[in-house]
């Protein structure tokens, strides 16, 4: 939970991103998660912001979070990863609680399968960002600094 | 849980619509989901029916509660919401149970976005009203009605 | 005609439905289409509004009908039947009168071939009921007396 | 938990099949989950392999069971039922893991539905056999015990 | 009207069909309707039927006059044309009547515009005859009254 | 009926049109039917033509007229609204009485709805005029006399 | 061979033809290949022609077979079953003979597959008669003489 | 450039209109660009209008056009020929200059092959004409006249 | 030709199934026919059945074999190869024998190009069993002695 | 068969291309197959190949002439006709054999009916030509002589 | 010209990027494109880069740009604007001159017409930033750097 | 400029194509453009013909080349490059020249990405030649020369 004074920011991983580093380096780098949200951690302070991270594997519990987040964050910065693809539910929880929305992808998803072209997210982010590797959660934080302040 | 001499029906809502009232008014009314479970029990009691209210925002909580109402329920009505367009899995739970089932949904889906235009739950329905807002859940349940006393 | 102080609704019924009870009941069930338009009378008084019911096999004698309803009714239960697939012509009229529409078909159309799947006329409908039988007209109407006090 | 001297494989089974037995026999067969497990579990020691059976209706738990895999199984047999045809992150997992996988149906998908025709598991399996019953279990056993050896 | 000790069958012609002989006859032949409309009179004949025509451009009045034939009538020979394609109501009225149906086209729809090679009345008639010009009525006929008498 | 030394010039307008100038002014503009007629019938007097305007609901009803005009006019201006998207038998007959033909369509139906972007009668027309309003009508009247006079 | 004085026509028959009586009647009818064949004799020899009839499963000797009917016949009434839908080639043999070509079908298969719905076949025939059983040959015989006669 | 007390618009005609006159004369007619270009002239001075005409067959070279049209001109009558079908971004130009704009076809694009159905431009012009040779543009200036006085 | 008291099985390989070992062993093995052939006869004795083994490149000559396989075996496993993409034929075949079918292929065809996920076989197989490289066919032999003792 | 001194190539015609210079000439020229494989030889000779020439109507025929290739020439220049469209198993010998590929199509195929324009073969050959005529045999073996001298 | 100790970066501006803050300000912002060249040289400046601003409304000019980029800069900065969804002529110059390049959006394209949501320039770019307005090409000059150390 | 007394031959290079050599040799070879032109002029010469080469990156310039063909040469060989796959204006002048066309790629297009499968020109070319690398000319060339002889 953020501290009173801090500008709070979701940072939303999803699911088999608990295995990054773990595979399939050559799309996904060799970077944990860990290492990724102490990058966030670090970028949000240096934009006055605080990254509060989370990562599931489950549907559900990735809505519940955005729900939260209504109340608790003012900046949702969100990597879908394979519910990008599929899921209206958690597309319809980012619409509804009305936050700004980065959305972050690893790699470059247009590089990929055409199943991974669309995402139901994109049309309710504000931003989105793929094929940046880790620093695209760095540019997203950055990104989200300027979406809080513009509001 | 309902008494040994009612006739239980499962009113069961799936993700986002816990945030009734508080999202999109121009597309989902003002009404919270607490005032539409009331109202379903209202209704419910008024068909000699008892109205057991659920909602969750994940799929498997949903597809649970399905396989329960197996021998606890004798209908049910469901607002599957996000997952209607995307769930084959809740869709199969509901084929399974063999229970009269009556879906609903607030707005009228035809109106919004082509991929809410088909639903994997309607063609294992009985039943589909959409677009009569809250008062869907009551015509969904005076419904439900007759098809308990059908069977 | 209605009377000078009911709430006058017209019931208008597509190709077809004058044949009702006596074509394949598996799908439409044994009921007359002179049982369903009495149920629609007896419904409609109980909410306070007089059912004006029609039916026609031409889809312009349709389109006329509901042209007249602009001044001579306060809302539209419509049941398309063939016409929803396919005329452009209908949705047009509908959508010109400015009137609530309530769309109701018999059979659950989302369990029937493909090309019964779209209905054109479901996009400028307010409410689509489908699957619940001549009772579903019930419905309709209980639904159709909420819009009128509605506006 | 498989002891430590032997080949342990996890057979993982998909929402609705704790229903197997009680639902749709004529497309599913009769028997039910316990009994499929226990010939898992026989096939497995047949073949020198301990068989870790696990059901979930929550897609989430799914992910994580594969995850575990990863350092508690040697392959997986897996039959992802309703989610084969929609989830890209239970596909993302499989890939994840890097253990052999062979993708088990018990109905021949390609006889029912158009939309059961096409599986997001089956390009990350090795192997694929569908309708062969709970049969189809023993031989996916039986062949992982040949990629285990394999690799 | 058919005498009493007659087999009445309906020939019934769509629209534009009024036309032929005035109207591209590198298509649709020289001969006049009138024409056609006494070979099938006499073709009736030499097969123990009555051939009873008519010919009409209104969907709605094709379709009156089809369920006219449920009682009037023990078979019908329909060209559809135009409405061939887009009239999910003549379809319906034709699957309706329960009357062995023959659909003919004086032209092989199959060797001109894509629009054309579907026929929503194909999926209802018993038996399709196209590309025989009017000789196509004769064996449409011929036909038929075989189909009667199978019944 | 036109004067023996007149160029007859038919006017046709298709669905809903009567409705003009009550209906959506923000897409169809303000003027009524009545007025448009009237334009056409000025316009064509200035370019040596008679118009004879007709309008009808009924897709037979406008398959008899432009019959008709086979010998009672020289070129067909035509809106054939709703029509214009579904009516292969409009088409038949448009091609089949080798007139020239002028389509006319109020709005730009490119900007609309993609069910409205293609119209059947396009392609048997000589001449599409859209998104110019009533003074669509001048300009297919003023065309149409260079095709009367080009032939 | 047909006899000097004759008009010979080829009944070419195609894949699984051969197992007609035997095979699903539901769809095929019961009656044999065989007297299939003499009823073509017989037809024939009724219209001055001489029936010459071939059967094959293999897709190279259907297309022999039309290639020696060139010289040898004057028409070919073919049945070219489970190649309709997929060859090319034979397709490309019927349109290079340019002989009176007329397709039958024993089921209409309009209401089978929707791969079945379509032929390479019948945009190179002259005529296609579907779903008249095994009567549909004699009326193929018929119409194949009017087309030699014709030409 | 036109004087400072004419209402100036830009015609502008895209690739190989050059060639009018000279190539295909059965689909665009025998006048060339020149005679084209002083019909257009003619046409504008007798609405009060100065047609400044250009044509190029360099996309970028019509959007500096475009965007210089911005000052310099008070509306635009464009046949954008090749780029109607695949150009963005001179869609893009035509938004973006905010001036009335008036399409033209020489021939009905709906008679040619499917690709030339489409036209990228369409969306975002006012008036579309086709069809009507070189007439067209006539009708385009005469309408753009009362578009220029709309605004 | 099998003994008298064998349960004979028809193993049926498709077209260039004869390079096996010799063509592209990265996708199908380094095993010859002749050993695949050999597994199959010996997997068949262990099961109490016979195998009798056919490959042809012949489409025609596989459809024989299947025809003769009706009173000739008891059960059919089939490697339709190429054909399985394009042959409505064999499909028919197989459908019509009504004797057990199960569909081998040695590489996992959902991994490869899109056009080899369809399979017309795979709808009349009872069992697909794909991606278990030579080992597939025991296992369907295995499968296929289930299949025959259970009729 | 080919000297032993000599480098020689298969030419293999598919289907139909027996009736060369008989079959409509407007598309396929006027030379027979026999001038058309003694131009071949002849090409084939001037660049020190000798041209081996066959020609089939049966699919499976071309499938051996293929794999008898692998031993027996070096480079295979091949015309598939009819089945282009629709061989996968003839796509997989070419695969298979590990020879250079020339295709070759007298005409142009892209200017033919749409289903002509894709072929299984391109995309496994070397080289394509099509619209060449004759000629482009020629032209063939003259890149089929770079082919071979470049492995 | 970029100085010789420089990391010369070519930021490169499709077609209508001129008119930035002219134009649409709802979607592309009331910043001119001066502006957003002003921020890109300085910060390319902040990460020791030299940003070297072009913008062209022509294709070719464009990818002129691109082939000179290959030996005068170290990594691209692009926004192809229209030519995005039309240009592979673009995409192939971007791919074969081997640089990193970064695509940069002001809007959010996948919030906009579906044909804005493919773009030709994705699959050639390392990474894509949609949606963050002017900042974007802050961003994209931050992760150019990094890609520019990386290599 | 081509001497009087020449057949002068166009031959044009479309987008990248000056990049030849440098770029891609996996895909283009390793020949540079300079190279590819001079062995086209050697080409040319051997058959009677003078060989103008030209190469642009715009669309425009190559159109233009194109027109000034239709009096400076008699045919024209060319590789769209990029351009073939979205340039229907290069079609167009291709089309309107009426010289006979050579189409060449350097690769096999079928082996590469759907989007490059399909030619705007081919469809207006006589011969299409892909794969063959630099070769490729040198028949272009050679069958250019017949071509033009045959005229």
């Amino acid at each position: 939970m953020p501290h009173s004074d801090d500008v709070p920011v979701l940072v939303l991983n999803g699911p088999n991103l608990n295995l990054l580093g773990l595979r399939e380096p050559g799309i996904y780098g060799k970077e944990t998660l860990a290492a990724i949200e102490e990058l966030c951690r670090e970028t949000a302070r240096a934009h006055g912001l605080t990254a509060d991270c989370r990562q599931s594997n489950h549907e559900g519990v990735l809505i519940d979070a955005v729900h939260e987040a209504r109340t608790a964050h003012r900046a949702i910065v969100i990597n879908p990863a394979g519910y990008s693809h599929t899921s209206v539910a958690l597309r319809d929880a980012l619409a509804a609680v009305e936050l700004p929305v980065v959305e972050v992808h690893l790699s470059n998803i247009h590089k990929r399968e055409p199943f991974r072209h669309h995402s139901y997210v994109s049309a309710v982010a504000d931003t989105v960002i793929c094929g940046a590797g880790s620093h695209g959660y760095a540019l997203a934080l950055a990104h989200a600094a300027t979406l809080v302040r513009g509001r």
